[in-house]
């Protein structure tokens, strides 16, 4: 039995890895890490739980969380993670921060984007960027795994394979992004209330926002060219779910089956990647509550341009399911292991 | 493995049939019937089922279907399941109708409120009626099984210990419920699309609703008495979900320990039942996507009555959830496999 | 040109109180009040405001406030009004209350309920309970308005005929209720996040909400008896709207034409009231943005009761609509103008 | 008295038609056509207007009431208006035609995207397109007026301005628009029920919608530039409200305060248009219920490239508003009457 700690139990991403954490058959939950609840029962703060866990929460101490538990997620705000790691804690606990903390390797670019500065800068290298379809050897051995966030989740994995083939131009590639508003997060904000965001779409942090260096360095990675792109997120009056609509000038003179052929020559055997027939748009109703990225596309002979779809649910593989991914590779599990989740509809 | 057919199984209490079951592990789903849908793929008309269920739909050939499934379950319409079934059908498999049509056992009844003629009325009196916390032992027994409505079910649960113990005023009952969309079906339908139903709430069938003479029959068994009822359900903007909230005057001067004790009584060991703690509303969104009814209840000294409240998942335990269980009683299984579902939230 | 002061602009109710006022021909803003945004632009607060507005927000000192408006309407919390209002600020405006400060004639009552020492209960007996359509003749020379909570308001009217002419037993009223997420104000609270509130219904403040007492008081005044009820609030998910679901024993053998008949004679000539054909069930969706009241009802041989439903926008004829209402009757205006407003759907 | 005929009364354009005529001073609807309703009442369809619209509804005659009303409102399916219009018609009235009949200049283009015939080409010329705030002096004295469609005027009016002054290089233009639901009409569909909708967001009609070449067409016009570019709808769960987030390649070394006089330029004085403030997004819900389209941007420096987001109720500005716009412009009345809507908010 894997013994595992949580800290910010009480989050939605928190939230989401205890359902699957319940689930999941080689894991015991030791810690549900919450400092605003501490000492209340945690079935109290998310009544779903009651008669399913019976414990209260318990402070972010992560040096005796280190001695307690075999691995710890972090479903903290930026710069919670790096300002309490070290190397007494990596050497008797695994950890997967689902913070931003690790996830940019140049430290630089990660203070200019967050406005803030890294205290742990010497685990950056050691961290390994958990998007386990693209890095799953890496995280088998690490004992510090960036989960990725949720909208970079579903952008790569959407413009991957056509980016590590060469099909399209990166210098054109925009990212229009819709998220549900769990994405959010559970902070008490008068643009989080009901009223605010239904019947409302809205984009926000245009040009600006966090997860874009994030994608650009990985889809750097994939194409071997400097990438920089447009990312827009909008704000979607639903709880969950994410959809990525990606437009980029096609390289070369591709057919349909072409770019299906390039999508399953990446994707055919992964479990969690569902390329979708063709002339079929990915909708966040099919993941919902599933591990699930679906990918759809559409050629445009008239512009040139391909546009990439991709849906994943943002609390599932936009957080806490990858989170399980990464830690079932982390300990040799199965890698589907506590993520068969059929998606809910309606 | 037992064989399963679902006749109906692309409505949504079908579709939950099927997410449910595919959880399942000791049954195989052999028989996907879809009068609408026949030689369509499964997963072409619910794509959350893309690359899980990988068959075609069949139609509602009951005769042929009877020999090659260990039990059917009927998520169809009124009157389909009594106009097909017979002595032979029901030799060969084991039948679980989700339809009214073996709820009610003074046919006369049914007949005035459903205004259809009953087809099988020889059947009726062996039917079990499937309240599975009620009615367990006939259960497991049963060739045929009624399943219990939604509203129903609900409905009789939040009340039945205090209707069984002579705490309230059977005359006095007032059931006003509410529940979300799915419950209208899959019907394309003016009065069920999006924008009539978002940002709207409303009472129907006030006086007339067909749910009323099932609850009045189980709790006048529960009772012993005569009742009479009012049921009020109301249609409420979000996809899932039933909350009952009933009324009636005390005959007794009980405490809330009292009525806690009551209910611990009938409940206490019931997986899928939960009694809230004091104070505490149940609220849809902790139980979806699960098989639990939450329970609670408040006295109100000043008027001498109890305001008794209960929630389900109407897709789950007011459905699909609620016919697993009952195929697993009919079939010597765990009560609870495959209904271990975590509630989602949010 | 009527000067209007507003305190507690930036809230819902208040925000309302200006989008009526800005299409009223005899009325100026003169102050918008919001202790929360002082020195910010109105319209940056609430954009759809954008060109419309071009002010910025004020203070909520009502003393100055008096010697510049005409009518000050106070959209503010319990304990507001009754803290600063004095003879001297009466002598110089009319106040209409949008709390409940002065809805109450028994101190006590307000005290208990609310938890609250009333700080000016000599101004409870001169203030007039603003519910246009039963007290119309006292605003007409009132200086002082208690406008009515938005659940009293939908639950007083559907019922005040049939109380008033005896038809329904008082002891046996039970009033299930259900709003929108508006009624519960624009506070930055974990439960009114979209995440919370959307897919779900529940009850809060069961025997125990505040609108209770009011609710028993004005329909003891129509009734002419002590009338004491359960008052069961629901928290829908959607936007504005409140539907009151009101249960009550018939005293008299009645027909649905002698209540018609009963409602017509109390109605007929109210343009804000809306009597529905037999057997229409109010929604909510046909009142929104409006300040009209649907009503209708459902007698029910079977049990003897009648069901009465009423459906009103909770922030027009819930709040705002009304306080405009109320204060064209104190200022000698067509009752109507500036609310004129047809409902809004989809 | 303007008398006005709608064919097509019943739709969600035809309603919205109803709402705002029936606070215009000038106009008078003499026929609610309704080839679905014909001889119920209008107020038993939609009611929100018992009480205030008291009449049946009449059939499709455009012959029969071209003799009767001043004006025909053609709020009705594509094919329609073609398929009826002639010259003796519109020698006895004017036509603003919601369909896309007319829009198009170019036949081939029409009929090639809209896969029907067009039964009155010979129309086409004469048609003015009735982007009032383009194209206000043709529609003066316009005896046909092609009412855009909801998401081209949205789009057009969005980059407008910088395509007219040559900021924007066409051949990168790709629009991302996101729909409410009422744009879905109607029509009873399983897509468009509630819980197909709800919790769901998909891109549809991807590189291949119907108003991709209306917009490039009147873009292509703006910028005296062939335009082709990339426009992908999306549906989001809400009633009411279009968002266009628009990216084009800047051709011009320009600052934000360059943008804003270019837009300023066009639409300073436009009363319906509101250019935010620097690094105000637009939101659908600050524009509800209102003929504003509120029009923001952001200047990426990083890919040279600028977004420009748009966002108008689709029921109004892009239906039923800009319809009595077009009106007002055909009869000489003030182009606000009937128009001066205050967004509603919550």
């Amino acid at each position: 039995m894997i013994k595992v700690g949580i800290i910010g139990a009480t989050g939605y991403a928190g939230a989401e890895l205890v359902r699957i954490l319940t689930g999941h058959k080689d894991t015991r939950i030791v810690w549900y890490g919450s400092r605003s609840y501490i000492e209340q029962k945690y079935a109290d703060i998310y009544r779903n739980m009651f008669q399913i866990v019976d414990t209260k929460c318990l402070d972010d101490n992560m040096e005796e969380l280190a001695g307690k538990a075999d691995v710890i997620f972090t479903a903290t705000p930026q710069g919670f993670c790096a300002s309490v790691i070290n190397e007494d804690i990596l050497s008797k606990t695994k950890i997967v921060d689902l913070s931003a903390d690790f996830r940019i390797k140049d430290v630089e670019v990660y203070e200019k984007w967050y406005g803030i500065e890294h205290k742990s800068p010497q685990f950056i290298k050691e961290a390994v960027y958990g998007l386990c379809e693209v890095n799953r050897e890496q995280i088998r051995t690490a004992r510090l795994v960036a989960n990725p966030g949720c909208y970079t989740t579903c952008s790569i994995l959407t413009a991957y394979p056509l980016a590590k083939e060469g099909i399209i131009d990166m210098n054109t590639l925009i990212v229009d992004a819709k998220s549900g508003t769990s994405g959010a997060g559970r902070g008490a904000k008068v643009p989080n209330l009901f009223c605010e965001v239904n019947e409302n779409i809205k984009a926000y942090g245009v040009a600006s926002h966090r997860h874009t260096p994030e994608i650009e360095e990985q889809l750097g990675y994939a194409s071997g060219e400097k990438t920089v792109i447009n990312f827009t997120p909008h704000l979607v009056p639903m709880n969950r779910g994410i959809l990525a609509t990606e437009y980029a000038s096609l390289k070369k003179d591709v057919t349909a089956e072409d770019v299906k052929a390039v999508y399953d020559k990446y994707y055919k055997d992964e479990l969690f990647i569902r390329i979708l027939d063709e002339g079929v748009c990915p909708e966040t109703r099919w993941v919902e509550g599933s591990n699930y990225v679906d990918i759809g596309f559409k050629l445009d002979k008239r512009t040139n341009r391909i546009i990439m779809m991709g849906a994943i649910d943002n609390l599932v593989k936009g957080a806490a399911g990858q989170a399980v991914q990464n830690m079932n590779l982390m300990f040799g599990l199965p890698e589907e292991e506590g993520l068969r989740l059929v998606p809910v509809f309606p």
